[in-house]
């Protein structure tokens, strides 16, 4: 059993790790912070979890926190930066759900997240913790930079295009929907249910904070600068993500062998399904569970392929993912307290 | 490991059992069954299910499920009636989710169900399966009816209440709300999205199946005839049922001591959960989960004690439930394969 | 032409009253405030009112809403009551869409309202704006408390029973149930999209502020102290209130005559429809019409008297019934601007 | 007054076109006909359209058709086809809202709806009434083909690129979004609530019934072939249709006048609204009414203009459209019985 504690429990993403945590039979969960809600019991503000937890949400303590074996952060962006050093120091591992460490460029991260990076140093050794790409590194990682929920949907959708050069890099477009999870769990007008229910908009469509990790990861799959032109969509529900992806292929015979392609890349990871050719994955087949399913589709004699690609954003896009990472960082089984079916209907 | 068998497993509560059964560490499900369906791979039609299950439907074969040590029946109603005995014969145990076994009085049952019942010596032997009532001869018994859902809801907030003989017994009203998964998965346009978004309305509000099992359940907790009014309403959502239950209290100096009656009467159950005092239960607080969630209620000096209980009509209303007596009719612990939190948000 | 002021616009009903008067042929909206979004344009906040409305929010204005021959206040409880006196010395007639002047008795609205009402004197001249009740006495009043959502709904389906003395009046009971703009549109956690889609509960089963509206209006229909219990839930959908009001009939017998005198009573009411008995009105049946549809069941041989009532929130429970009442009074056609059909689907 | 008939009246574009024409102040319906419905009045069926209309479903009758003044068909495609004729000699004018006369390419026809067609000849005469394009055709037709809902959303966006030849016209790329209530009114399971609602998926990404209506549309605006791929998906939501739009800029100098263009080309079509530049439509904005917005968006220094368009896919997109195109038959303002602001929230 490892010993692992939450800062910035109060969340979206909070709650789903607990959730998840509940029933991984090698983690105790130590403590879990919220500044506002500290001394509320986790199972008040959410009631699933009475009977599982009787923890309460605490001020953040460094003695508590050096004494786990590995700290996830679900905190807005800049907060990770600064509590990260004093717990390497400690030897402690972490990952990090925010956005701290996701960016190798500080001057992009700088520029979308309107902050300069405090711990550079950091950020050039944290691993961007896409299992399907870095699994070897991430087993040896102190510190992980959990992937965003757009950027998993939409990496894993395009790797197998991208690793083996079939596409156009510059003409790469992402059409991405997601559920109001996503957007956390704040106050907001613009996220009430009066605002989002029964109503479906585009935002982010001239630049979105997700672009530059998209960028940062499929030109890593290319080997080479790639264009990608990215739109973020509001689903009037609350959790799922799916990303249409449109891309050019160089030689349209390729379409021939893609599928094969796609089952062999990903024939050994536990949590990617490819479906058969002209499936439409659903969000629903992934509600709670930490999977990506994806098809491809082609239109007549087009060439331009299709990808379909769905995740929960709050488990494999976040909290599951999370999970997936602290599997390989201690040596457990990759799919441990993951294996459940998604909830449908 | 037992064996198990499903006999109608296209429906919702059809899937609902294999998505349970998937991490159920003592069961091996043989076969399920779909005459429509035969031969469909069952992760085709659910494919929240690839990589759990590679069976496909298939006709039902009698010797398929006499090898079976337990058959659930998710069947329309009619089905199981005719095919029980056979399968009694043989000595399989049954847990029929359908209504086929739940009433006592068979004229009832065929003035609701309208047709006559044909195995009424069986009718006759079947436990109803709510193991808060019935846990011991649910340990014994060869065939388990396991409850409707709004009868599950209404029934466990009901039940202290009338167990000691605190509440006028012929002045019950419960106001039940359910989502719409509890119609089944059938192409009536009734239940179309388009029929049941962004609306709510009383349904079977002059009479409904469930009222006389309500009445049922009722009576047997009073020990007299009760008279109860019970609507319900759809909710336009997929899961979950609320039943708001009202009832006058004889002495209205009782209601000091409700709270730790309600508490004491469940104080042992894994599945009955009684909240605070004045406490408001959200159906997402048991989304998925096999659990009754439930808290009391009074307005100013009222003589009338308000319950307030939900369940998600799919797990606690039918296919968890079905595995809890499954637990207890095969000496398993309660709880196994039914321990995950629920699904929130 | 009429000159109209609204004061509080940024609200959901500030917003259904620009869309209702918007087609109304005889009214001019002269000014809308609004002291946190002053200057901006009230299309920027909301889009469909593109075209419609070149009119920009403001700070309020004395002089201007003087200059107003009618002034709606669709603001927070308190407001209203403040601004009123010089509104009424200058002779502007007001419809108060909030609680300020709903209730008589100014203690019981202190306590619901946190605070001491500082007008008694308009309090008692205001008029109850339910014009199935009090037509007359709005035609000439200089002030109308226009109803909240729910008493509106819960008051017209008790109405004939009550004003026939048919029923126990002590032991009325009212289980109804709103979308989520009902709440308003603030920046709310509890409000959320993913708070509040895919879920269902109570919330102030304890006691609501709408409950001594509700009596107060009950009394006056019986003529005598009524005793109700009202318990309100939260629906995931944005528009529609549907209220279960379950009665007890002093004599079993009236059931016979019960769906004409119904009929009788609303026959020449505009916006009451009294559906067949045994129907089930569907909340979208009046989404964004101004109209309270209900009908009547019997479950057996009970004497309970059920009966269901719908209504659009924001229309008939608040902005619909706003203008039905200024026409009224300003001796418009009483259905002038709210002739349209509900949206359905 | 014109006299008006509607054959096939029971779907939601049926209801949709009575919702319009309740309070239009031109028009009487004289029938509307159902074969499977005939006898049930029609507001049995769309309770909200109790006291609006006395009108019964009735078999279709072809001299009640002919005394009629316009005929709009809602129904499955292959019935307009046969009936047209008998009404064009009689003089009646027709607005077919099925997809039987949109394609001018009848093999294409053929193959995307499963049957030969019958009437070329009336194929080659019918408008295509998509009033932006074709207004003075529309006034004069006879024979009117409203467009589909995707293809009124997809065409309206791209017009004024390709109208100016200012994109590749070879590499279009449309990604739509639709509510539930484009699949019509009929009992299928995947359009169950327990289906759609809390999902959303891809759908036809292979291809789609509408690829070939709007390759036509855009190939008419470009002046020359065009290459498009079109991916529609199905939101867990009733009304409204959102496609994001991607084309590359033959020279990305031309962004700078893109949003004066736009808004130079639909500066006089009433039911056309292009937002600021880097505005998001939300469908809400135009729930309920005939409009279509849309905004531009650029990403960085990217050569791919980017479209949000928005519509109603029963009003815009089908109903509202259709009587958009009868007002200009028949000379009546265009506006006239569409001027009414969309239902937000």
């Amino acid at each position: 059993m490892i010993k692992v504690g939450i800062v910035g429990g109060t969340g979206y993403t909070g709650v789903e790790l607990l959730r998840i945590l509940a029933v991984h039979p090698e983690v105790t969960v130590s403590c879990i912070t919220s500044r506002s809600e500290a001394g509320m019991p986790v199972a008040d503000m959410y009631p699933n979890l009475r009977g599982h937890f009787d923890l309460a949400f605490s001020e953040p303590d460094a003695d508590i926190l050096k004494a786990c074996d590995l700290v996830f952060f679900a905190t807005p962006h800049g907060v990770a930066m600064r509590m990260v050093p004093e717990l390497m120091a400690a030897g402690v591992r972490v990952v990090d759900l925010s956005a701290d460490f996701r960016l190798k460029d500080l001057d992009t991260w700088a520029q979308w997240y309107g902050m300069a990076h405090e711990t550079p140093e950091w950020a050039e050794k944290a691993v961007y913790g896409l299992p399907e790409v870095a699994r070897a590194a991430i087993a040896e990682a102190q510190l992980v930079a959990n992937p965003g929920c757009y950027p998993t949907a939409v990496q894993l959708g395009f790797l197998p295009l991208l690793e083996n050069g079939l596409v156009n890099p510059a003409r790469l477009i992402a059409d991405a929907k997601s559920g109001a999870s996503g957007a956390g769990r704040q106050g907001k007008i613009g996220m009430l249910h009066g605002e989002v229910g029964e109503s479906f908009k585009a935002y982010g469509a001239s630049g979105h904070r997700h672009l530059p990790e998209i960028r940062q990861g499929l030109t890593g799959a290319a080997g080479a600068d790639v264009g990608v032109t990215f739109v973020p969509h509001l689903i009037p529900m609350i959790r799922g993500i799916e990303a249409t992806l449109y891309a050019e292929l160089k030689d349209p015979a390729d379409f021939d062998r893609l599928q094969a392609l796609f089952e062999e890349r990903f024939r050994d990871e536990p949590f990617v399904d490819v479906m058969p050719f002209g499936s439409h994955p659903e969000t629903r087949s992934v509600r709670g569970a930490n999977q990506c399913r994806m098809a491809l589709h082609r239109q007549e004699q087009s060439s331009i392929v299709i990808v379909s690609s769905v995740i929960d954003n709050l488990v494999k896009g976040a909290a599951g993912q999370a999970v997936q990472n602290m599997n390989i960082m201690f040596g457990f089984d990759e799919t441990l307290g993951l294996q459940a079916p998604a909830l449908l209907p």
